[in-house]
């Protein structure tokens, strides 16, 4: 059997594993204070072409969600989030549990329009009786998004305006940004995301180590006092070098991008095999996770040699599944498969 | 000016200010010990046809309706409500302040089905990483609901049932009850609410009282420290009586549903004379509040003289409003407007 | 049987009654939007010489306590009190359930010190993992205590000081402030407190009206959008207005002070007597509470006919006990219990 | 510079960075389903004499306090701990986060007593307006404590009887277990610690694992839907597969006692070298923290050379300080600190 039904089914690089190895036994400053976590820090800001940004490392991407949203709203206030979100759906009332609503809004692509916070927000504004409503006052999105699609510079230009006109923070959730950043065809840079967010994250977990995810706030007021945040969400490591030591790997000789396209080459194989035996998708993905439409019976063939996750069973005898490449998928399994579904 | 605007515009029917004034002097205990409240629980009690019930006197439904849904549920459970629930709009994030998510579910009429219930219990049951979902564990609805529509005996015992199945507790909003217990038409009485639910409360604030509303526990899993809850919630009142005299008064004499019939009776006038007029609504309602559809010109031309309020603005230059009556609505003030209609 | 037990035994002063029996059937604003409350802020404010505060009406103390800490607190931040604070013992944990800590100091006679304040606040600035504490940010006191000692002006312009040294909020709960404004001998006025705190309440439930607090918010930084958290802690009373009349009533004609300071005078009555009989006392205190240590022969005789607190049992085979007077105690009683007293 | 300030300033136990590396690349199943979870979770039942207990994987210690406590409680409990507990200060506040009151006990050597508990709980019990206290629900214990002692099994079965005669679950954080289970003269297994506490941790973090904590659950009250409160904690690693293996390794072959023996056998040189030097300590510690009082010329003299952890400064001149030893510390290094001590 081979897997693609996470990117996360494997362990980290063989370069990380070789950092953690080779300094395994070196006294380090507890807490994310050593040398390891201010390399990787320095590194990212200079990635993201912004040394005025904050870094902060998380273990995974449910803390680094509440925690961030915790951090940046008052009681009473709201997060907008597409219902396909990560934060609306699969940690379990995370952010509910801080105490924030979720605000839910409809999406046909995974993605969130200007237009549409633009008109929710106005609702709200214009509600002589607002103070009974929760404020909405931060905007979440996924880039890539739940469903592999990607937002334009255009589109991210345009939501950060609506955003910063009803002075809502822009935070993007990178679990899988290295994907997004190599997929073919994106106009949008790391840079861009640092110029048009208040806060993104870097994502380590599903890009090449063992765990992880790389938090940077570029809006001065969601800075202060933010490790005593982190430390109360759990999510100060005591062994704080060990993230550093990973994303000082990542952001060195480019290897975080370097392994995820491999990924996303990966990805557009699949992509290219499913478009020549004409399979419907659920969105059109160029990023690493692949949504085609199969029969049953493609279906149940290719879950003997395959691990595929199961999207929606729809009531015609097709199912929507979920094929995810990752740095670490084999090409070899990827030509096999390929060849398995030519054969059908 | 005449407001239609609220139910809760007034202060409280004359027999209960006559009580208010008579006991001023008297010393009682305090936080609800006093004799008063136990004279209310065991009216309220004997009228829901159920001794073992626990009833609690609360102040207000925002608070009423986040001290029940937090003392029933563990941390990563939630609540469903329709879009409308004022748990989901009107209480400024209140339930997500205690933690928990509200499901939110569609609806045409303001009201939640038996099978919208058990489909979306069995997508998360299904899910093999539900874990990772919050866990439905409660259906809050409100009757009459927000749009002024009443559940029929045979919905609320489908409900039921289908809570029972699952394990969820149903929970009512009965702040507007009295006029849905005085609608006419309706084949549910107090007895049924109280033998379907595991939790509703009588809402008096809207129903002839200063303030108040009297929580009506009948699921014993529901019942434990719930006073230590109200505390925490800030909702123990010091001079508890002042809920106990209300209370105990509004259920002498069937005064509560007298007063109530006059609000629904004064509705009926209303919704009648905006059928012969011609009117759309929003929802067909029985009970003291009516939603119809006026032109702009109308709206204009009856605001100069009455209070009304504005529900949703449409493109095509008309708007719904709402028209509350109550106990306290003056049946000349109701003629004078159903002759400005006609003149109209 | 006669009840020294508590400061709020009875209803509300009759002027409070009257004001509210007339205005009854008046048709108003809801939510705190009516003229009453427009009127009472404004008085308010005057009382106080701040026409820049903003005044808020609450239903009761422990809604009061946990709304503004809530409003004012970021997640990790903590609210010093003195082991006997109001919020440290008798709220079933409201504070900690809006997830904050109180951080409890010791204190002799119910008051804390600027240099209490002071040093406790250095040991955590000067802690190099100062970020793994709690933050300590607001500094709650009661005015009078939950023992009725009071702070001179002196003591409350150096805990002032020290609170603005270090960026900490300072809060008074005056629950019984009436009490404290009125005692014999208080340097301090309600000007003075409103220079000194950056927000604090006047106590209505204890002091004459039926229910309410009103919250006088001094410092800009705690000002916005705090009726929307007022609403998510179900501290909005519909009939906003209940609130308003009382305030109203309270704060004309100097009705306020007029009426606590009979509970004053009744209670320096008491003390007398205890004073003559030799008795001890837990603390010496010029305000309606007062906590004489009776032998057990004396509180058994005692409560025969006066209902009295038990404070603290002790085992020489005495107890302390806490005497209540209010605007409501009746002076005939009074001078009943002291010639009982004498007899002894 | 070599560092005795921290039992976590190195990684791990050589083995358990082997064993990550030799299954590097294997495809596992996410979340903690993986193989290796199964395995380490069946020795640590069996290393417990409990094949009923439910064992869990956190990451770090912070989190599985708040989430064992977050599960274990309804919203009005609290738990006690003494002041020194790590709950109670360096959490920033985690546990009111949640939602509880962290109950504060006094302590002279870290400890709490059965008597301690009994007493207070009944205080809360005996009081007739409990309903109004934050109900004690548990008791938070640290073994080793945190300043090094240990709870003899007599004190631990008098502490667990004492709880469950008053219904309070005992918790017992073993953040620092290995070097309580190997330290001279402990009569206390972990089998006893299994049958006398409803839940505990085994810690990983400093006892040889990069990272990880073992909950172990034996009330069968505390385990339903666990994983759902770890989910929404953030708790639940996505290749938990990672606190797997780490767990298997430590508890194969008895690694996790043989590596934690060395650090008690290290700190043991130092207690004698301390006790020579004729150094008073804070609390006697038979564990692998060493608490001496050292003068301030001794502090500079051997902060040169060794890092070491300041705890308190006294005004006399001296200053009590922590050594920290772990499975890593160099036994040269041990030497060179008892050589550079004996020459001063």
């Amino acid at each position: 059997m081979y897997y693609f039904t996470n990117d996360y089914s494997e362990g980290a690089h063989p370069l990380i594993m070789q950092k953690l190895l080779e300094t395994n036994m070196e006294q380090t400053d507890v807490y994310g204070s050593d040398q390891y976590c201010a390399n990787a820090k320095a590194l990212i800001k200079t990635a993201c072409g912004r040394e005025d940004a904050d870094v902060h490392l998380f273990i995974g991407g449910t803390q680094t969600n509440f925690t961030i949203i915790s951090a940046a709203l008052r009681p009473f206030q709201g997060v907008y989030s597409s219902f396909l979100g990560h934060i609306n759906t699969h940690e379990a009332g995370a952010i509910e549990h801080t105490g924030h609503k979720v605000l839910e809004l409809p999406t046909a692509d995974g993605k969130l329009t200007a237009h549409q916070i633009e008109e929710n927000y106005l609702i709200y504004l214009n509600d002589p009786k607002r103070e009974h409503w929760v404020q909405p006052k931060m905007v979440y999105i996924s880039h890539p998004s739940e469903v592999g699609t990607l937002y334009t510079k255009k589109e991210l230009e345009e939501l950060s305006a609506a955003c910063k006109k009803y002075g809502l923070y822009l935070f993007l959730d990178g679990a899988r940004l290295g994907y997004g950043l190599t997929s073919p065809g994106t106009d949008l840079t790391i840079k861009d995301i640092a110029r048009l967010c208040d806060v993104f994250y870097i994502g380590g977990t599903k890009c090449g180590a063992l765990f992880g995810e790389a938090a940077v706030i570029l809006n001065p007021a969601l800075k202060p006092d933010f490790i005593s945040i982190m430390k109360q969400s759990g999510a100060v490591l005591a062994k704080g070098r060990l993230l550093g030591l990973q994303f000082q790997t990542l952001f060195t000789d480019n290897l975080y991008e370097t392994i995820c396209r491999h990924g996303i080459n990966m990805a557009m194989l699949l992509k290219k095999a499913f478009e020549e035996k004409g399979l419907p998708v659920v969105a059109e993905s160029f990023t690493n996770q692949q949504f085609p439409i199969l029969t049953e019976k493609m279906y149940e063939t290719l879950t003997k040699k395959y691990g595929i996750g199961s999207w929606e069973v729809f009531d015609n005898g097709t199912r929507a599944v979920r094929f995810c490449t990752s740095w670490a998928t084999s090409e070899e399994q990827v030509n096999n498969l390929i060849n398995d579904l030519k054969k059908m």
